[in-house]
Formats: structure tokens, sequence, C-alpha cells
């Protein structure tokens, strides 16, 4: 059994194969090691790969664990991706930049540490665009990563080449990072599933900005069942990240299975004010029963978060400043447009602006909360239009509705970021030309396991992943 | 049993007692009543009382739950002081500040929503500065809170009347902020304990920036038994507050008793470089065996925060700017000179000065953070001077060190605030003059309750918390 089908196996499934000895890790690393030869060429997700000599000497000491009786972690023999904004000790890693194209850190990110910890072996390293900015995967030093389901389409972004490794099969885990949107949106495109975790659920390390609460890393999946895997290695305390939360990565080893009935969602096209191409909503429109049929109250409803994107535009440049400003002084050539305009916007923000901007949030927090009291979850889409060319870098317009900013397509995305509820995108079904919609369901302050929860069930009645893009086939 | 005798009882006898009916909530609140109408008058530090009529019969009320066998709570029956910066449903809440000298809120602020459900009733406010700014509790609409172990003294601040209440047994428990260090400060001035928590330990609401984790509000006490008992009340999530910690009140009741050998301690008598009264000096050094007794390794040794002062002073005056700009166009002539020199600083921020504080401050962490890898706890002055003269209103000099500005003679403690660690203060014995000095101890990043472990070995073995102020014989 080292055939490709291996490759579409779940996490769960593949960890308990090799736990219970029905597949060895060294078959399971062979059979991904396969895919990537034959699939990455095609899609580009992966961009730095490890030695594979060492992958399956990896695989084999997992193995070796395994006969010996040794206790395992959750992820024990799993092929995992890193983002390649994420540190990884000994491998490259470039910020899709080539101010780092060469650079190799001497220590892993925190986690990066976890996953090897939980057992995970670490493949390579996925495609970002440069420092993560934007809803599109391409940068000077590697190129684009096309969409798996339509490879003239863009597979979204920042996440995007560990979006698409999943959805081709290369591998069973891959993290990812969201600001505005960055583990959703590509998710959303690519037809599996990225959570953005409540910040501090899976904490950071290192960060210029330890108390920063906008910028998270997470994990992406195909199944929820395997993100709620992920973050029981992943998630839990860890001093140095001073935002962390305190209750232990167990709670995520909990059943899934939930009874939904009486549950009250608010669905919501468009919060009201943001432009949405049709076929989104028609996409989504169509699985909005599935909630019915789970048991659950749906209702159309949304908080008035108009005015959130200021906050997040504003609270974006100020950072934008702090991570880019000194690269900007030196390496101005060597960074793209929007990285530039971004940072010099926060260059010109005043204190009293950002103080504002974040006592905004904060209103903008509790207006959140209040309708999450009376609704568990916000259900609207996570994209509002579908993958778009792959030549085209930003969005400049929807439905008609000009973009002001290169950051403003992600609206549906950034302003749950600045109400700082955790964040799901899951496969909600394609367009007529055959492209992924993801819904994007939204949960109450800090109450992550009980996202899964409902992600799982909407999964579990849809099915909508196990459609596999074309460029596998 | 309703004589003064009570009113030194510490908290939490007095809610065993009640519970156990060894004396009714009646006869506490009658005897508290009795020391409050014969020693504030001498020390001003409750400045807006309840009606005494409705106070008793919510301790008649209190008593009737005990009689029926009621669920209580851990503070059932107890008086309780509430700081004059904490809303209070009906209560006149001033801030200190001429501009809101008439101001009864409408609600209750979470911390006092907890102390009322835990049982506790609200006696009145005690005094603090306007607005909370500085270490001396004097203002325009109630006047000076002077030290009741010397009248010609201060108090401290902010959270001054809190302290004084307490030292005088006019209450045995009461809140307070910190945000440099108003509620270790007054507690080192007054012999009572008072602890900074960590940030999201005591969840607070209303607050204008909801992920502020400078500004903290927390309990003070004439023993750490008892901030132990009221933690145990004020502590726990609350989806109100985005930043608080998720652990459970419970944690706080269980026993503080802990074996130390072996324990490191750190001891610095000034960070290694920032100014201290030899007095100050004196007195600490007199007590660092007392830790050598419980089992500690007591070693000279500190974390290097020189800078950390500067990174205060920015976030300060940047909050400042937020909380304060709006009055400031509109009511300058009704504010403190500090308090607008302070809001005008914060002005002439910019963004990226600010992130550049924010980056410093996540330095300041790691290094903290790593220092106590070595050392479980870290031991300190908590004021670098005696009670000074109630006349003067801001510390100008320090054993001839000129002070910059009004918020330098709080480094020793600010700079712990900056770190985000837990910090308490503990009564550490007496100057020759007979004013109290108080020890500060830094425990590891949100370790609260290790924190409150080995304030509580100290503080048995000292027992300095017993010699009561002079005004209250």
């Amino acid at each position: 059994m080292s055939d490709a089908s291996l490759c579409f196996h779940s996490a769960v499934d593949l960890a308990r194969m090799i736990r219970g000895k029905k597949v060895s890790a060294v078959e399971v690393m062979e059979a991904h090691l396969a895919q990537i030869a034959r699939i990455n060429p095609k899609v580009n997700a992966i961009v730095t790969m490890a030695d594979e000599g060492q992958l399956l000497d990896q695989a084999a000491q997992a193995d070796a664990a395994v006969a010996k009786g040794a206790e395992t972690g959750p992820l024990h023999g799993l092929p995992l991706g890193v983002k390649d904004l994420v540190l990884t000790a000994g491998m490259r890693t470039t910020y899709g930049s080539r101010i780092y194209k060469d650079l190799v850190p001497g220590h892993d990110g925190l986690i990066v540490e976890r996953e090897k910890a939980a057992g995970a072996i670490i493949v390579g390293k996925t495609n970002t665009p440069e420092f993560g900015a934007g809803g599109q995967t391409f940068n000077e030093v590697f190129g684009v990563t096309p969409n798996p389901y339509d490879l003239g389409k863009t597979c979204g972004g920042s996440s995007g080449g560990s979006a698409v490794a999943l959805a081709c099969g290369m591998l069973p885990l891959a993290d990812g990072s969201d600001f505005g949107g960055s583990l959703r949106n590509p998710a959303a495109f690519c037809n599996v599933v990225g959570m953005r975790p409540s910040p501090g659920r899976v904490p950071v390390w290192p960060a210029k900005l330890g108390w920063f609460t906008l910028s998270v890393q997470g994990p992406m999946a195909r199944t929820v069942g395997d993100l709620a895997l992920y973050f029981s290695a992943i998630a839990g305390p860890d001093a140095r990240a001073p935002i962390a939360i305190a209750e232990p990565p167990s709670l995520f080893a909990q059943p899934l299975q939930r009874d939904f009935k009486g549950v009250r969602i608010a669905w919501s096209r468009d919060l009201g004010y943001l432009p949405v191409d049709p076929v989104i909503t028609q996409v989504c429109d169509a699985q909005r029963a599935v909630f019915e049929q789970l048991g659950c109250q749906v209702e159309d409803a949304h908080p008035d978060l108009q005015g959130a994107s200021d906050v997040f535009k504003t609270l974006r440049a100020w950072r934008f400043a702090l991570e880019r400003g000194e690269e900007l002084k030196e390496y101005r050539h060597l960074m793209k447009d929007t990285v530039i305009w971004n940072t010099e916007q926060g260059f010109k923000l005043d204190g009293p602006t950002v103080a504002k901007a974040e006592a905004r949030r904060t209103e903008f927090y509790h207006r959140m909360r209040e309708f999450l009291e009376d609704y568990e979850y916000l259900v609207l889409p996570c994209n509002p239009i579908p993958p778009f060319p792959v030549e085209q870098k930003t969005v400049t317009e929807i439905g008609g509705v000009k973009m002001a900013t290169y950051v403003d397509a992600g609206a549906l995305r950034h302003v749950i970021t600045i109400v700082g509820n955790p964040a799901i995108s899951v496969p909600c079904g394609f367009t007529p030309e055959g492209l992924p919609v993801g819904l994007q369901i939204v949960g109450r302050h800090q109450k992550d396991f009980e996202l899964l929860q409902i992600a799982h069930a909407f999964e579990q009645a849809t099915q909508f992943h196990l459609r596999r893009p074309p460029v596998v086939d």
C-alpha cells in the first residue's frame, strides 16, 4: 500500500493507520513524495523541499518508534508543510522576498517546534506572496502558485502554497498565517479548510509585537476533523507568547459530534454593505438549508461592521511600518509596490489615529459579542468572488464596485479579523465553471472548538471536500 | 460581638464566621460603619458612602440567606470598597475629577458585578488622584488622603483610598487599579497588600481599549490569604474582556501553603540602575534572610530593564491622549497639570514611535521571561522612598537624583508593568520613623497564584501586617 490513494486519506486516518501499523510512515512518505514529484511542477505549491533521503529516514524512525511501542504524538509520522513565512531550522525561509531568498534560520518558529514535537515530518515550505501581503500567491523568488481546479486562476493567498498542496494530496496537513484572511481565502479558493483561530490559541513566536492580536498562525487541512487533530498538537499556552490562551490542547481531542437542534445561526450574504459577486451568493445560498437540516434556526442577520475596514487598514499600515520600515530604507528596489505602499501608509500615521483605531476596534468587538449573544454562529461568504485570473495581481473591482486599495477585496474576512473572533472557511460547493467556493463561519469569542463542531457537521452533510482538483487526475 | 476588634479580623475569618453564624453580617457591617465614622474623618479614604440603612438591610439579607442555608459566594456579607475610578451603579463615580463630580453611573463595572455576585456589600468609593494619575492621592473634588501611619505623609496612590481604608480597619477588602503601580504603591505606603494581577486575570469592562494590557484592576487587602479569597471572586474569563485569561477563579481557592525548599529567588536592591533611598534598602535587606529561612536560594540578580521606562512613558502618553483627549478640549480648566501634560505628550506621538515602543516592550518581556527561567521570583523594593510629605504633589528627587517627569519616581513598579508579569507588594517592615515599607515580588508570566504563595509564606514568617496604624488607637 504505497500508491497515490494514500494521499487522499485524512490525516486522522493516516495517523491511526501508522500508529496501528496498517501502513508504515515510510509508505505514507513515499506516496506523498511521489505525488509531489508528479503534481508540484504543475502547481508550484511547495517551493523548498527537505532532502528526500532524510525525510525517509525520519519516516523510518517514526516506524521504529511505533514498533517499539514508544509514546507517539498526535501527528506521528505525518508529512507536513510549513508556510514560507514561518521559521524552519536549517530549511530556507524566504518570506517570499528576494531580500531573504537565501535565509536559512537557526531555529524553528514555535508552531514548527510543536508540529515536530507532535511527530510530524516537515516536508518543505509552501509558497506565499511577498511578506504574506495580498490574496494572490506569487513572488519574485518562486513565481506564482496557480489554482489546482483551474491553472489559469489564482489559488488565493497568502497561505496559497499550503492550500494547494493539501488540495492536490501532496500533504495531509500544512500550516498558514492570517492577518487579513490568509488562512481562509486560499482554503475557499482551493476547496480545503483553513481556520483563523482566536489570537493566542496557537501561540506565535518569534514575533516583533508579542501582544499583537491581528496576526495569527493556524492549521489548514482537507477535513475539519484533521484541523481538530492539528489543533490538538499546536494549541495551548507557551510563555514565549504573552497572549497565549491558557486552555490545554486536549480541548481539541474531544469528539466533534454535537446536536445542533435549536442552535441559532445568523446568515449574511454581504454583511449588509459589501459587494459580492452573484455567483458566490448563489452557491452559498444553495447550502443554507443544510444548517436547517442539522436542526439549526437560520435567520438573515448580521452585525453592523461598517467602518471596521478603516480600522483594519490603519492597524495593518501601522504594523507594516514597523515590520518593513527598516527593509524599505535599504531594499526598496527588491520590494513589491503593494508592500511599499502599505509601509509608507504606516509612516504617515500619528499616535492618536492609531489609538482611535484601537478604540473603534473595541467597539466593533462588543458589537460582534452582543450580536453573538443572540446567535451562536455568523455564516457568510469567505470570498466575494470566485478565483480570478492568475495574471491579475490584485482585485480591483467586485460586481462593478471599484476597490479603493488592494486590501479592500478582503473586507468579508478582515472585518472578522478586527472583531477578533475565530473564523473558518469550509468548502461550500462550486461555481458552474467548477471553481471552489468557501463558506466562512464565525464562532463566539475564543470558542474555537465549538466552531470546528459546526464546520464538521456542515462538511459531513455536504461532502464537497471529496471533489478533487482536475490537476491530480 | 460588634466591637471594633471585628474590624481587624481577616476577610477569610469574617467570611467563615458569617457563614458559620459565629457572627452576623449585620454585626460585621455595624462594626465597620462605626470604625468608618470614627476614623474616616481623619484620613478621608472613603469619599462616597452608601446609605447606612441600605447597607444594614443588605447585611440582614445576607444573614437571612445564611439562615436559610442558601448557597453563598466567597465574599458573602463582607463590606467592600470600590476605587472611585470604577463604575458603581447608582453610586457616584467621579474619577477624582471635577468634570465628573456629579456622575452617577447606570451600571457597575465588571469587577463590581463580581464583587456583588460573590456576596460582598459595597460600602462606598475610595479616593484616587484625578483620573488615577500619580502616586499621591489628592484631587479637587475630595481633597487629600493622608497616611494613617503619619497624617503628615502621603498614602501613595493611585489606589490610596482603598489602601488607607484597609489599613484602618474600615474595610476588610477593597479594589484598585494599576497602570504604573497603583495597586502596589499605596499598599507599600500603608502596610497592606496590593497585587497587580496578570492582564486579563481580572477582566476589565468597560474599557475604551479592550486589548490594552498595561492597565489592570485588582484586589487589595490586609493579608495575602484575603487577596486569594478576593481573587476567587473576581478572576476568570468574561467575553466582555477580550484578553481575559481562561483559567477559572477556583484556581485561587487552593491552599496557599507550599514548600519553598530550593526555590531560586533573584534579589535586587535597585534593578542595577534606579535611585533608591538608603532607608528602603536597609529595611528590605533586613528581610532577605526570611526567604532563606523558607528554604529559598536567594541571589543578587536582576534582568536588564534599562529603557523600559521610555517604553512605559510612550505608551502611557499614547493612552492619555485617547482617554483624556476629548475632555482636554472642553475642560482644560478643570484638569490638573500632570494630566494635561501627559495628554499633550500623547498628541505629539507618531505611529512608528508607538509601534517601536510596543516592539521594545516585547523585547523586555522576553528578557524578563528568560530571566525567570533561572529564578522563580524577582524581589525588589516597591517604592524607592518612604511616604513623603502630604503637601508634596509629585516626587521630584530620589537620593539626590532629580526626576525628569512626575512619572519617573515609579520606575521600580512601572518597568514591571511593561514586562507584564504579576507583581505584589507585601509589608516588609518600617523605617525608624515608623513608616511602612513594601517589598515587591514579581512572579512568572501569568503565575498569579504562585506569586500569592510566596507572598503568603513571607507574610506568615514576618507578620508585619499585624502592626496597626497609630490613627486607629
